[in-house]
């Protein structure tokens, strides 16, 4: 399943939640506006999906039942054309960084693997929508990219093993984790180069555990203006999806909707 | 005024805000709950007093005609003995430290003045109460502490001039900006070593602005066991709170409930 916040064209200000299932486009929204979905809270928001027990369950089982009656599908599809994708998570407690995680890039700049993570801050003030400009602040003549398999966690998590790790992961999402290079190497610690304003977008989707699984093995690129800059898979990762989940929750406890990026690749690959 | 959050000894899990004004103790929870004060919304934290326009405005103004009627302030006395105090505010969206920023403290270690704030990222899973434990993880053999005053926003403030910031500041409380060191040092970003859960106790008070003003010229002092460890003036900071909302604001939008911990004093003074 994958999720998204969209709003419709002629209504820009109004975020809306879809998902696509069995492949089917639904407007959750609607659907729950028109009673037919039956969800234990009002669920506008991927997170508050997430905060009902087997939320994700639930949601895939009455999509389906609805699917299967012949309620009015065609009501919840929309065209690509007509929408405009937002992030698909806004106001995470914690949106965690994590630094120099691919082989090829530690062998490129031929720097040591790091023995464990190296983590960093960011604030959901950063976070904007995928079809949203990115704001160049003054004060920065360096602004990069890093494209970036985003973890969303689905479940308080606190002192878990590796092994149990992903069951606390309720999906992934893709984050660009925009650096004021030269701020960044200026201030040492890093926030203030990640946490301007519209630095980390995110999404559009927000594609749910049971598809992904474990997150290996995803080709990850980014473009600029049509040219591969970045170009990798997350296989590469050095500290997978289960050792980041794990190695934080044994000191942060993680809350649903916290997001975790997981590190950048190799810089202007060409 | 005063605000906190507390629990009676008779009722641990049930954390109540209360205010000290004009020399009386209001039990505001009661208070609501008896239809004493009107608010436009349900006010139960700190954050959704200041969520309200001129929310502490409005809160003194009744607090102050309830003084002055018969009704009852009696039974918003409480003993000191009775309660338990708690962080006063427990959810923020950002915890943004501020390092190397006094400058008896920077003279100690013989740095360099810094030309602008450091800042460095936490979050909130870190606070905890003043009377709380805080857990020292296994992972460290060097836990330290570090008194400071601590900024809560009151306003959405994007983009702020230092002359304007202090209108975007609630009030003031106390921080323990508790640090593994030898992790802080070994990682080098600082998120691991100031983020681990309990490593932010917070309170007891929030002290609004209106009481203390633009927050220079007040006495700071740490005591371990007694003995005093930190003892400074914030008068002695190098970069003053209308300074760091500003500078903050120029890259952040900050929230209302936001806390900005404001740096550390010299350590281990004796």
């Amino acid at each position: 399943m994958k999720f998204m916040n969209y709003s419709r064209k002629n209504a820009p200000n109004v975020v809306r939640l879809g998902c696509i299932f069995d492949g089917t486009c639904f407007d959750i929204t609607k659907a729950i506006g028109d009673d037919l979905l039956e969800f234990p809270r009002v669920a506008f928001t991927i997170e508050e999906v997430l905060h009902v027990k087997d939320g994700l369950a639930l949601l895939e089982e009455q999509l389906g039942q609805l699917k299967r009656s012949s309620s009015g599908i065609q009501t919840f599809l929309f065209q690509a054309s007509d929408v405009r994708l937002h992030a698909p998570i806004t106001r995470p407690q914690k949106l965690i960084g994590v630094g120099l995680n691919y082989k090829d890039h530690v062998e490129e700049i031929k720097a040591e693997t790091p023995k464990q993570p190296l983590l960093f801050g960011m604030y959901a003030n950063a976070i904007t929508g995928p079809e949203e400009a990115i704001i160049v602040p003054p004060v920065s003549r360096q602004v990069d990219y890093e494209a970036e398999l985003g973890v969303v966690i689905g479940r308080r998590a606190r002192q878990v093993h590796v092994e149990a790790a992903l069951e606390y992961v309720a999906g992934y999402t893709i984050i660009n984790d925009v650096s004021a290079r030269d701020l960044q190497f200026s201030d040492g610690q890093w926030l203030r180069a990640k946490s301007f304003d519209t630095f980390a977008p995110i999404g559009p989707y927000l594609v749910t555990r049971n598809t992904l699984r474990d997150g290996d093995g995803l080709d990850i690129e980014l473009r600029l203006n049509g040219k591969t800059m970045q170009k990798s898979n997350t296989r590469n990762l050095i500290f997978k999806v289960p050792d980041l989940v794990s190695y934080i929750s044994k000191m942060m406890t993680l809350e649903v909707g916290d997001v975790i990026a997981t590190g950048t690749q190799t810089r202007r690959f060409s």
